[in-house]
């Protein structure tokens, strides 16, 4: 079984960047390929597994430095764990202050799998690595002036987040060569943790809440919208995860001695997930979709307006039809999941053994919303399996437990639920920054309500209490968390220009 | 998860050995056991795992010898894999001939877990050995010429199936001391490959025929019944695994991406094995059950009268109440089973991934009847997997595939099945056994129509095409095919006081 996420193919990016860049930052970019990727390779040399602190410090000096150069005044500030780079600029004239989130942390790597061998050796490739390709690096690639839209840089980090780092100091680089600066103070938090849910960041909020405090917070982190267009974020879904257990006899017992006798927990698992949610795709549990709030007509016209490929997705996917055909993707993540993330009983393949299984196991992830959080869906789902007819453990059932409630079940929760976070898509500060990104681009953004997904970093949000809006530039195929991540140069080179406009942003 | 089958309590074993032993031959046994312990020993020190040649020849050069010894015409008949040990007796005045089967190799082993570290160092422990405990083997139990019966011999092949070797050879010289030769003819053959399937005596079936005639077919090998009593079996369940495969996106999708779009192959395959078997244990695949045979009220009186302690069964498994309340084990036994034994989809634990999985997979096995083949009932989960709206594939499907079938499944049948057999409960041959084995103990043998197991003799059996009946004598909680095997040496001493009585059968 594959262990890999899907990678969507590169014909979907085929739209990237619909509209013409502004020219004047965009041709400097163009003039500057040879110095924005050879700081973004010096960058990526240093490795930044959260765990290995002093190349953790060697990435934090280098992030000082970078925010000095472009007249910041930075410093790295000590938390519980690794430290925080952290920086401030404040033009003159400028009124409001911007907090720009960043992570300079990144995924633990196991070089086997990379094409490279070492995911701290940042090479660049002509297009993107396919499985049984050859490698086909470009040689001495900090020599050239110019790179292809399509070409990679690969290296843990490339996209998550190193990438957004350099295209910020570009964007800077690239204002202050048109003699601008940003019409907002600027705050950069750059968190050493985020990989491991940025702990020591979200516990040093008191200690710096003066040196964190703004108007408007940015995150700039993760990957735009598969279209390639400027892409804003006003939220994302929580999740939840939780494991349902449903027990059967004490060890597995043989299917033949004891088959037609003995309750199978597999077949009960399967009863039970089936209860929870048709063949249809609804969602059976009581009360679980009660509270999802209808998007106002504004918000749905922004949210209809997310350009779709759903036709090539099915394709990517190498699925006929979505669970409930008829159903856009977008609307989709207006609410909340119940979704089967792994089950097993037993083995399968080459070790299945004939017998009753012991126990049958569901990993399930349930993504929430604000007005829907995890505990009470847990909850819901909880009642859903009492009301089956299940005795609830919180641990092993013992012999007496097991004597005395035919249908036995756990449901464990994982103590570290994400929670959803969601800015108002139509306040003022979210049409300014829209505002600033379609002037640069000559087109609108790709608005979303809300991702899909989960960060990390919405507890740190939802402690600060300031509005925040995910300003995300990297292609969606990234190999994010896995080997061969990359970044394709194209979109460092338009989230650059995205950048500087976000840092021109009118009152 | 634990990876092993449940092993019975000893409580269970407190019925053993209900009705006296016939004073004779259990007196000589009585006087013997140093002798019989002895050889046993030395049997088992011969490692026999099928693949390991040399020592499946020291083997075979053993038993051929112990034939002889007891004055059987014995020969070691080559194969295209391990050879047969064959052997005959022609006591003077026999007319009928008996054909028995036993089986010299055994499960391949892994040190790892054997409380004695080598499965080919026999040991005698005092009792069962529990995990955790102290191993406690007997010193120098070579020299001792009297065993408590509950103490055990662990070792491979102890029960499956040296055991019954042994029984054997020493009833043979139970008889002989008390002047006594069996009344029938004696033919032996012994595999060497039945934990491979028993490739190569299945294939030589035609080369020996001659040597196989025989007007009864008796299997010394398996489990006695759980009550210790003398046990006939006569026949088994066959057994028909197959796997469904539920197809997903070609590889996980991320669930908070796609989440309530791309449908999710572990709740489809949970719902069609819930279509399949409902919650109360009624299989709902259409004609499964359409060929069972109803017993004749004569078999009906023997399978009521099997003893079953099903409250220590269920206790023992940790079980509240059967899957179908109300309904015997032994009359659970009379149908085929619809058996989910493993499944799987991603990962659980640690492992586990906020992913929509790419596939589902269930492995299944059938137990089926003589009057219920499996490819007949596969064919009808064919039919139902198809009327639930699945397309079925015979490979992993293409994107045209893909793209057409919203439902894609595919269903692997095992391609070593193993088939069912039964001899009639109430045949001469079957009547006459039994009373020999009621002579012998003044009681009634447990009699079962059919073991709800399978055994890869059926094939052997079928080919042959003479009445078979099992005479299983070890314990049932051996640890057969794990660690730690063992024979309990109560059930040693009474099957040669069984077979015994078995090679005294009357006309």
């Amino acid at each position: 079984m594959t262990k890999r996420l899907l990678a969507l193919p590169l014909a979907l990016l085929a739209g990237s960047a619909a509209a013409a860049p502004p020219p004047a930052i965009a041709e400097w970019v163009a003039g500057h390929q040879r110095e924005i990727v050879g700081e973004f390779l010096d960058l990526l040399a240093i490795p930044n597994v959260a765990a290995d602190r002093p190349n953790i410090e060697r990435n934090a000096a280098f992030l000082k430095a970078a925010l000095e150069k472009r007249g910041f005044r930075a410093e790295v500030l000590p938390t519980d764990g690794n430290p925080i780079v952290w920086g401030e600029l404040r033009p003159a004239g400028a009124s409001r202050t911007v907090l720009i989130y960043f992570q300079y942390d990144g995924q633990p790597v196991s070089p086997k799998g990379w094409a490279q061998g070492d995911p701290f050796g940042p090479v660049v490739r002509r297009g993107k690595w396919l499985p049984g390709e050859e490698p086909g690096f470009v040689e001495n690639a900090r020599e050239l002036t110019s790179f292809e839209r399509d070409w990679r840089v690969y290296a843990r980090s490339a996209s998550d987040a190193k990438g957004p780092i350099m295209a910020f100091l570009a964007a800077l680089d690239a204002l202050r060569a048109g003699g601008l600066e940003p019409n907002v103070n600027v705050r950069v938090v750059m968190d050493g943790e985020e990989e491991n849910g940025s702990p020591s960041l979200i516990a040093a909020i008191e200690r710096y809440r003066e040196r964190l405090a703004a108007d408007q917070m940015l995150v700039f982190d993760g990957p735009a919208h598969v279209s390639g267009r400027p892409t804003l974020v006003y939220g994302c879904r929580g999740i939840h995860p939780f494991r349902i257990t449903v027990y059967g006899p004490k060890s597995g017992v043989h299917s033949g001695n004891y088959g037609n006798w003995v309750p199978n927990p597999a077949l009960r698992l399967a009863h039970l997930l089936a209860s929870m949610k048709d063949d249809a795709g609804n969602v059976r549990v009581k009360g679980f979709l009660d509270e999802v709030p209808t998007p106002t007509a504004d918000e749905l016209a922004l949210i209809d307006a997310v350009p779709g490929d759903e036709a090539g997705l099915l394709k990517a996917f190498g699925i006929a039809e979505p669970e409930q055909p008829g159903l856009t993707l977008q609307r989709a993540l207006l609410r909340p999941t119940l979704n089967v993330r792994g089950m097993q009983s037993a083995f399968v393949g080459a070790q299945a053994r004939t017998i009753i299984p012991d126990r049958a196991v569901a990993e399930m992830d349930i993504r929430t919303l604000v007005e829907t959080p995890g505990e009470r869906l847990v909850a819901r789902v909880v009642e859903h399996v009492r009301a089956q007819g299940y005795h609830l453990v919180d641990a092993e059932p013992d012999d007496g437990t097991r004597a005395r409630h035919p249908r036995l079940a756990r449901i464990e929760v994982d103590d570290s639920p994400l929670h959803a976070f969601r800015t108002p898509m139509l306040s003022p500060e979210s049409r300014r920054l829209a505002a600033a990104v379609e002037r640069a681009w000559g087109a609108p953004p790709v608005e979303m309500r809300s991702m899909g997904g989960s960060v990390p970093i919405a507890p740190f949000i939802q402690a600060l209490k300031i509005p925040a809006v995910l300003v995300p530039v990297v292609n969606y195929d990234n190999n994010q968390h896995e080997e061969n991540e990359n970044l394709r140069l194209g979109h460092l080179f338009d989230g650059i220009v995205t950048y500087a406009a976000v840092l021109r942003m009118r009152d």
